[in-house]
């Protein structure tokens, strides 16, 4: 399937510096059927740290049962990631691969087994042969380098129409660090996690007992915020690794005064990445950012949020351009939150639309329908009845959503 | 916009003889603009009883909040119906709206406007003029027949593309009662409610206290089993009412042994509506039933059997006709019930596709591709934890849907 590149698609990749401690390579070795680069590999100096968000599925892919193994060691020297098969319920054969994977990235890297992390995406349900990615490591092994950010970046897409990568640069007491991290969507994109793969490396000096608070807490407000289509996969993975070659104060607790900055970047790059993630969402045309305030909390606000961002009514109205509030209404209504009809306030595009439980006198429609036509839309709705806020994207659902995943396999 | 008649429509409205103390009347008054028929009014005789059950949406329309109120009195004279405007988010106008119809309706059929219930669907948050609806009642009126079921069936139609009638005849102590109904879809289905209103008169002698229990259970098993598209509409209805003019020995519990061919009839009635309603689903090219059998409780089982019926990704596989059983996986995981990947097992089109974990072996994809290529498609998922079983209903997700969707009310 050749997909046009999405209309919300950045300029270009970003350019992103080496980080030292960490090499990469990326290419194609046949695993996807059409040439493209298909399996990527992070190798990490010695002493690497690593913290992880996996998949909340109760049939997780055999590489995310491996890493929920090994993660709480918070130690790492490679991650691995393969794209055209997710290695998701394969049975003992899927972990068979994960094992000899892992074993012979341990070989060529000089670590153990559990110090390598593994993540696959692709059509659930066919089975690999045991050596099918061990075989292949090797010569990509070889082309490792420091700066093919988007040689891995391209190894890991599916029907993304673009790589996304994102750099930032943090200070911790005055001496920068950089984060740096790539992504892939496009499908089963929702929370928690929001269907996708995600690895960010820094060559901040933190160790796991660190890392884990921070990504889960920038995760929170990011990744969990976004979603295509609700559908969430068997093989959700995002990793944050630390090479600690960065020479900073130390920085013992996630709390720490002297990683302020680094937490706004890390909550930056990864909602940039996350956004990238819905911009190429199948078939998206539109990025809708819906921010609900006046809840109850701030899980409530999300919870209504994500029930608009997930409304195939309120998507499918977005994608013809059509100001069909009313659809907005029902939503929040469905949601199971505290709402109250006669104190809902919705704006579109920063334009009052109802106010007190009905259109504002004198609406006049036409502002509204321009906004939604655009490129990013925005949607305020005020609840009326707490003080929790939140904000989640989406993106609109169109008729090439359906042709991606009508004949996606096939 | 003129939808093509659903390829899954029955081949006719059924024959529903005159019930006993029922006249209805159906008719286009002007409230749609396309000169379709828009009003429809079913006038009981005195001493009719009613139950309902209604969305539980925080935003419900005027019309809901009204039924809400005058539901556990238990008393029907009339039933007022209209499409084009949902009444919802509209305020107190709205409510203005239901009130002055409501009393019109009560001096026609010389009744309190308590005993009128109402139910709109159609567009939410347009505002209507107080006498809307009520300056057109005593025209309809004038035109009430006992053998208008088609007329009423169509005046409550949306996107519909059929109109969706039952009839059944239970027995009760040997004396033959009527049970007959009508529906509309077709977005915005989902439990609890389906988005729908649907209208079920008996001549059965029952009261509210009978009929109450009755209904949830049997919309329990029937429409709170379908989905289209995971919406639940502002106004959701389903009433039953009983104009009590049969002469059959008394039944005054809802567990009566008397009753037992009435509950059967009635879950007849109703699964044959709420499929009607699905195989009209916008935009519907296939029938799915999935049934989830070794789950925890029926509760689970349900749950379970919508997250694959509300699954974007399997409903444009199975609109591509392609037997991609890895996205039944992945919907089985991220529906947080309990399920273990080692004892899943899935079958399509009653083929075994996958078993303890992994695929069938020498499973062979052409006989599940050709099954799912056909109109009626059948998935078994056993979860293999518990006992718990449920089937849902719902449609595949198709370019129609988006067409219908985004250009609705343009």
């Amino acid at each position: 399937m050749d997909l046009p590149l999405s209309p919300l698609a950045p300029a270009r990749f970003p350019d992103i510096p080496p980080i030292p401690g960490l090499e990469l390579a990326g290419a194609a070795t046949g695993l996807k059927k059409d040439g493209q680069r298909d399996l990527a590999l992070f190798a990490l100096a010695p002493g690497s740290a690593i913290a992880g968000v996996l998949t909340r599925s109760h049939c997780p892919s055999a590489p995310v049962v491996w890493c929920r193994r090994h993660l709480p060691q918070g130690r790492v020297r490679a991650i691995v990631v393969n794209a055209g098969n997710a290695n998701a319920f394969t049975g003992q054969a899927g972990d068979d691969v994960v094992g000899q994977t892992a074993q012979t990235a341990a070989e060529i890297l000089t670590c153990r087994p559990e110090e390598v992390f593994l993540a696959s995406t692709g059509v659930i349900g066919d089975p690999l042969p045991p050596d099918a990615i061990s075989r292949r490591l090797p010569g990509l092994a070889s082309g490792l380098r420091p700066d093919a950010w988007q040689d891995v970046a391209d190894a890991i897409r599916t029907t993304d129409t673009f790589a996304k990568g994102a750099v930032r640069v943090a200070q911790i007491g005055g001496v920068p660090v950089t984060l740096a991290g790539i992504a892939k969507g496009s499908g089963m994109i929702a929370p928690d996690m929001a269907t996708m793969l995600s690895f960010v490396v820094t060559d901040a000096d933190l160790p796991e007992e660190v890392l884990t608070p921070l990504l889960r807490r920038a995760t929170d407000r990011t990744f969990n915020c976004i979603t295509v289509d609700s559908d969430t996969s068997t093989s959700d993975t995002l990793l944050l690794c630390a090479t600690r070659q960065a020479r900073h104060p130390a920085a013992d607790r996630p709390t720490s005064p002297l990683l302020g900055d680094f937490r706004r970047q890390l909550d930056s790059l990864l909602q940039d990445l996350a956004l990238q993630v819905v911009r190429d969402g199948e078939g998206a045309e539109r990025l809708i950012a819906i921010t609900v305030s006046g809840a109850t909390s701030r899980q409530a606000a999300r919870r209504v949020g994500l029930s608009v961002a997930n409304s195939p009514l309120v998507k499918t109205a977005i994608a013809g351009g059509d100001a069909n509030w009313g659809r907005i209404v029902m939503a929040v209504g469905k949601a199971g939150e505290r709402a109250d009809r006669d104190r809902l306030a919705i704006d579109i595009g920063g334009v009052a639309v109802a106010r007190s439980g009905l259109q504002v006198p004198g609406y006049e429609e036409a502002p509204v329908a321009a906004h939604i036509r655009g490129r990013n839309v925005s949607i305020g709705i005020d609840l009326g009845v707490g003080r929790g806020r939140a904000t989640v994207w989406t993106c609109d659902l169109t008729h090439r959503y359906i042709a991606i995943n009508a004949d996606y396999r096939s």
